[in-house]
């Protein structure tokens, strides 16, 4: 799951085209099924980037923070869980 | 939850914007945590557009369809549930 | 998706004996991962029968409504839209 | 979010009585609507058991042999991403 800065950017540039093309669906009034398989495509493709960022952040901010300072590194524990907690909106 | 078009593009616009600004994060190496809490609200943002397009999408397309040809509407009807089905990817 | 009442009992009473399973894993300190597949597991089987009443509230409920008593259906559909909105945590 | 074997097992014998509640609602034919109230209760519940199992997975079993063994440390934290991914249903 790990990725660099340009692997996320490159994945954002696209979600963002794909939220400009929704904008152009709805202009042309699209029919809306159409228009809901879209937006399932990009949400599960933000939470992919956010799968990746929980990664990371367990990877190098947490197991970093726990050989130099435990009490650091516990907090950033706490952050992550909240931070799925929020993703699956609990 | 019904929205005309206008409202739709507004709230996909400002969507669209919100993921220039994960961009914006990601580059300038934000805390992960807080590109997390930005994503969190983003997808559900995005959900809250796809919720009023299935309330629209049966209040007009499945309904006009029941009354003319029910066919057709149970045919709606049932793409309005598959549409469902992929919100909660099952 | 349409399902009858003997098919929902026969998939709760299956997810109850996985809940009782999870119970069991939890006793036997069976590891967390195991036990965390398991309950993705029951979530879905617990939102497919969800997505059964959903499409079940929409092909009778409403559209029974729609024909004898257009604002009771008006009514019933936005509850239906509403429940899909508490399945998705908006 | 750390939960003892206990605080686990009275929630989910709390949710195997909810899926009895479940099981009698369809019994009584209780209006639909009602039906995926309780679902939506009950699938929010479990992924609150997980959230609990995935932050004590993270502050032991990872901890743990990161300290003792970093490879299988590694190991352990896809794991938990993997089982995050799942919840998630990516």
């Amino acid at each position: 799951y790990h990725l660099d800065t340009e692997d996320y950017l490159a994945r954002l540039r696209k979600i963002e085209g794909q939220v400009r093309g929704l904008q152009r669906q709805v202009e042309n009034e699209v029919y809306c099924i159409d228009i809901l398989t879209q937006i399932s495509s990009v949400t599960a493709a933000l939470e992919k980037v956010a799968l990746g960022l929980v990664d990371q952040h367990l990877r190098h901010c947490v197991m970093d923070a726990m050989t130099e300072d435990p009490e650091l590194g516990e907090k950033r524990l706490a952050e992550a869980t909240r931070a799925v907690e929020r993703l699956l909106r609990l």
